[in-house]
């Protein structure tokens, strides 16, 4: 039976099982190559160092939400209840993330400080899905006329309580879903034309 | 020549020097005594314990600028742009903190975190004087009908990025100015009648 082919997915697969076992500070590339059955120089193949190899795996665990929430921004219809499940499915996501395994969040908060062109990437992402939505709003006269990137990145800031990981530790309160819907109202009544 | 009287205030400014000089870690009621030149009995006849003491130090930073906040919220005029002034005179008292003395900022964070009571009651009180803001805005006919304590948790949560210590490290960017702005307009905008 010939060896299963060594794609780039597979070492991220096996980057985020050594980094989950071993942690930020322990886990070596060596360890990647040993989960894979292969040599190092496997692995270098495709990743030029363990730098590199951190911030691929960062940057997968941050595009992992990515396509459902174009899916969301670019769905038809009216733009005030697409910017609102918009939101939600960001924050059900990152809520998931930090609920459903706090010791690899944790870990990937390490990789996160490590990878701030990856964060603001992502970020610039995000806020391009949310301008995308703003656009059509004002476009279907839905919103009121402004700027999308400008109205999109302080939607993005004003919603920072149910997106940034800083915030985790919160979002397992009772009265967080609460402080949702007032700050979705506030920024959904803003917007309206 | 009668030695100068020891008050809660005094001992208090000789905490956060003694903070300042070693760190919150190593600071120490006998330091504090030693700083005063009196005996470690006559800081606890005020501060019944080390945790008091930390406490009371903790509430004093946080509580800062609350009078000069007050001031904004109380006065006469539009609530519009009095709640733009308390919004910006908030940023720029977290501002100075974390700019003007980054090694005091980090201790009192550490103290921060051991003091969530005493946290709790000082964004208790902020969001008072935004309900207060709210209320008269309300009464005044510029802001629609809306419900002042909701409203003010939620202008609270939206504008955290700019009064968050989480979001320090951001306040010295150049962008921050204008994205403080456009979270500001969004705010006003939504509320207004």
């Amino acid at each position: 039976m010939p060896p299963e082919t060594l794609t780039p997915e597979r070492i991220l697969e096996a980057t985020e099982e050594v980094l989950r076992r071993y942690g930020p500070a322990k886990a070596t590339v060596v360890d990647v190559a040993r989960t894979l059955g292969v040599s190092h120089g496997s692995v270098y193949r495709h990743f030029g160092s363990k730098a590199a190899l951190r911030e691929a795996v960062t940057e997968r665990w941050l595009d992992q939400a990515h396509a459902e929430l174009s899916a969301v921004a670019g769905a038809q219809g009216p733009a005030a209840p697409r910017l609102r499940d918009w939101l939600a499915a960001l924050f059900a996501s990152k809520r998931r993330k930090a609920g459903d395994d706090p010791e690899l969040f944790a870990t990937y908060m390490v990789l996160v400080g490590e990878n701030s062109g990856t964060v603001d990437r992502h970020i610039a992402t995000m806020i391009g899905q949310l301008a995308g939505i703003v656009e059509s709003g004002v476009r279907q006269g839905e919103f009121r006329e402004l700027d999308p990137a400008t109205t999109a990145r302080a939607v993005w800031d004003a919603t920072g309580r149910f997106h940034d990981p800083a915030y985790a530790a919160e979002w397992s309160r009772p009265e967080i879903d609460a402080a949702f819907e007032a700050v979705c109202e506030l920024v959904l009544r803003s917007l309206r034309a």
